[in-house]
């Protein structure tokens, strides 16, 4: 069975968004889904970019344009109390599961509490509330989320996304294909049934053509 | 008849895609279109926001995207001998047009140009072609082109347009409503049909929240 990696960050209502699909779409094309916490705020370091709700007018049109993808995809929408919020013990707590179908039942979960429903999952209790929402061991899951093996593999999974070319979230990885945006699951769909219209060689043809001016160019 | 003001610049694929069915949209919902030039790269510059091609891996998925986006209206997309290019002169020579109508004509021409067609627009006999192919006066067009007159609307457009919230193109704005990316077109097409399900309460009760974390949290 191949395997689709779901690449997330809590802090993401666009991952949110996508979360209330993927598992769908992966049963429909037979592929084995895994949730793959990241930090966000590592992946836009690394690549010396400003996360969308860091631009105050592009922070209002996100808003606006996630009320209204929720609305088509007839999904709720609150939003967290505060953003952007901590996320690491939530991303820490779904590595901190083993068995692949319930870290992403905790992963949607998560999900879903932060943005569908306004939980702030910066806040343990919160976090508990959720695992034990899914009949987990909800204690034992946020003690061993605090362990240095797994604050290393929260590092380490960011880390290699980055390697992977992931550039933000969500980002879906199937092959060595990258889907970014739950925009794109249409696009990614296409890919699973077959039916991607993509030319690899044009693709190829226009990487490799050359830059003819730098960013600094006087307006 | 309302305005729908379309913000671009020739460099973005995405205006491309976008303007091959922006006409018919005004149209459908009786707004006049209105074409505005406009330096991306003073935008991002303004943000501190690099843009899409600047990241590598976002670039290679960006050239995936534009032919899947391509193939799917069932537009042509060849894409430009080099990326990024200058982009003034064309944008100065759509600026150059008083008219409208024929604005609107010459940016689509322009985009189609050098994303549909594979032109080379930063070469002024390109534009000549192009500007002559819609039967206008090409030498008149481009002479004016070069005026202090034009290159300070350029300039001035570029910053009247991030004084109204643009931070990317495309963006189209009717009213106060500004609707970025070609994807988001359909949202578009909603508000001006009615139908757009925006709850203004809920964005302001989301857009007045506090953060609780800052982007340089440790990883």
């Amino acid at each position: 069975m191949k395997k689709l990696y779901f690449y997330f960050d809590v802090v993401s209502p666009y991952a949110y968004l996508a979360s209330t699909r993927i598992t769908e779409i992966a049963e429909k094309y037979g592929c084995e889904l895994q949730s793959e916490p990241v930090l966000l705020a590592g992946i836009l370091q690394t690549h010396g970019q400003k996360g969308p709700a860091e631009i105050p007018s592009k922070r209002s049109h996100l808003i606006k344009d996630i009320l209204r993808c929720a609305a088509e995809m007839d999904v709720p929408l609150v939003g967290p109390p505060t953003h952007p919020f901590n996320p690491l013990l939530a991303l820490r707590s779904v590595l901190a599961v083993t068995e692949n179908t319930e870290r992403n039942k905790l992963a949607a979960a998560l999900l879903m509490a932060v943005w569908g429903l306004g939980k702030d999952v910066a806040d343990p209790k919160v976090i508990l509330d959720v695992i034990q929402g899914l009949g987990m061991n909800g204690a034992e899951i946020l003690e061993r989320a605090q362990s240095d093996n797994v604050k290393m593999a929260l590092r380490k999974n960011t880390e290699q996304a980055i390697a992977k070319g992931v550039f933000g979230v969500p980002t879906f990885v199937i092959d060595e294909e990258l889907f970014w945006g739950n925009d794109r699951l249409d696009f990614l769909s296409d890919y699973l049934s077959g039916s991607d219209p993509l030319d690899k060689q044009k693709v190829q043809n226009i990487l490799s053509r050359p830059s003819s001016a730098e960013r600094t160019a006087k307006r």
